[in-house]
C-alpha cells in the first residue's frame, strides 16, 4: 500500500526521511513546471545548481544557462524561469543548467538523502505522474518549494491534487495531516484553480512581473505525458 | 487595518518577525485549551516551562506541577495536561507550573521575542479572543504548535476559525498564504469539527489514550468569557 506525505515547506525537510521514497519535488509557479516543459520539448536534461555562478560556469561545457532570483530573469543568462522559454526548438537537445529561488534549491537538497526517485511535479503532467507512483507502489513524499521556506498555496494544492488522484486510484496509507490538509484544499480549488489562487501571495507577485501567461499555462492539467526526474544527477525524461 | 499571518509550525516562526504583534499559541489538542481552563477556574497564573525538572523545581515555590509528553501524564506530577484536572476547584487560587510536548514550548520560544502580547488561544474563548484582537487592532500572528514541529490539523483549523471571524468582523489584510489555506480549511469543517478531526494525526493518537472526553471538551466553541496572557513571565487572566 502506498503511503503518502505532504512536506508543506523545506525547512520542514528535516522531519520526515525520505530514504527509499519516491519524492516530488514541488514549485508549480514556475520551476517544476518549467523543468517538464523542457523535458516534453527535447531538452536532454535540466540540472538544478544553487547558484547562478554555478549555472554560468557551466556554459563551458556546453550547458544552456537559465537563472531566476525574486521571478525575474537575471542578466547575463541564456534563460530565466518561464517555460515559454523552452518552446519553439530553444532547448532541443540541450542540456540546461538552472537555478531559481525555491525549485531547484530543493531538487539539490533531495538529490543526496537516498531517495528512490526524485521526481519534478507539475499540472501539465498531473495524471502520468500519478500513474508511474501507482505503478512504482512505494512511499510518496511530495515537498512543496514553497516561497523562502514559506508554505504556499500553489504548491500546496498540487500536493493535493497529486495526492488526491493517487488515493481515488489506490488504496493509500495517509498518517500525514499535512496530506489531509493540502486533499481537501485541493477539493476547494479545484473548479478554477487560477481564480482560486489570484489571492495567493505569489500569483501576486507574478502579476506584478507580467507573468500571467506563464500562470495560466502552468495551470494546466495533463497537457504533457513524460515523466521527468533524477539520473545521475541531472532531471532527464525516466 | 489588522494583518493577520498563521505560522503552521514552531519550526517555520524564524520566517515571521513576532516583534510589536499579538501572537496567539495555538496548541488546541491540548495544551492552550487547559491554560484557558485553568485561568477561567481560578488558577492565579499558568507558567510555561520546558522541562519537567523545571516544573518540579517549581514546586518548592508553592507550584501545582504539571507535566506531559507524547500525550501522557508524566508519574511524579500533580496534573497531566487535561483541562478536566483544572476543574471543581482544583486549581483555584494556584500557580501551575505546566510542561506539554508542544504548546507551553511554543509559549517559551515566543515569550521573549518582542510580542505585544503572548495570548492562549483555544476554541473554548475564540469569540472573547476575536473580539479582544479587532479592539486592540495591532497585527496578529497565529503561532500553531503542531506536533513535534509537523503542522497538524486542529491547530491549522483554530487559527483558520480565529482569522475568519477577524476578517468577518473588521478590515484586514492577509498577505499570507498560511492564514488563507486555513481560513479556507476551516470553511471545510466548520459544520462538523469533531467529526472532521477523527482523520488527524493526533486525534487518532489522544483516542488510543482514551482522550476522548478531552478532545470533545477543547472543541466547543466559545464557552470561556476570560482572555488569558502572558503578564509578568505567566500565563494569566488579561
Amino acid at each position: 500500500m502506498i503511503s503518502l506525505e505532504v512536506v508543506l515547506s523545506p525547512a520542514l525537510l528535516h522531519l520526515t526521511d525520505v530514504k527509499g521514497s519516491n519524492v516530488v519535488v514541488i514549485d508549480i509557479l514556475r520551476a517544476t513546471s518549467t523543468i517538464c516543459t523542457a523535458i516534453h520539448e527535447g531538452a536532454e536534461s535540466v540540472r538544478a545548481v544553487m547558484s547562478p555562478a554555478e549555472a554560468l560556469a557551466l556554459k563551458a561545457e556546453g550547458y544552456v544557462t537559465a537563472a531566476e532570483r525574486d521571478g525575474a530573469k537575471l542578466e547575463g543568462f541564456d534563460m530565466g524561469n518561464s517555460p515559454f522559454e523552452c518552446m519553439n526548438g530553444a532547448v532541443k537537445g540541450k542540456r540546461i543548467a538552472l537555478t531559481t529561488t525555491n525549485g531547484t534549491k530543493c531538487i539539490e537538497a533531495v538529490a543526496h538523502a537516498g531517495a528512490r526517485n526524485v521526481l519534478s511535479g507539475s499540472f501539465l503532467n498531473l495524471e502520468v505522474l500519478s500513474e508511474w507512483l501507482i505503478a512504482d507502489n512505494q512511499r510518496v513524499v511530495m515537498l512543496c518549494a514553497g516561497w523562502k521556506d514559506s508554505v504556499n498555496l500553489e504548491d500546496t494544492l498540487f500536493a493535493g491534487a497529486l495526492g488526491s488522484l493517487i488515493v481515488q486510484k489506490t488504496a493509500c496509507f495517509v498518517d500525514c495531516d499535512a496530506a489531509l490538509m493540502s486533499m481537501d484544499l485541493y477539493a476547494c480549488a479545484k473548479d478554477n484553480l487560477t481564480e482560486y489562487l489570484k489571492k495567493s501571495s505569489h500569483y501576486i507577485r507574478l502579476s506584478h512581473l507580467h507573468h500571467e501567461e506563464d500562470m495560466r499555462y502552468c495551470l494546466q492539467h495533463s497537457v504533457i505525458q513524460e515523466i521527468t526526474g533524477l539520473l545521475d544527477g541531472e532531471m532527464k525524461k525516466m
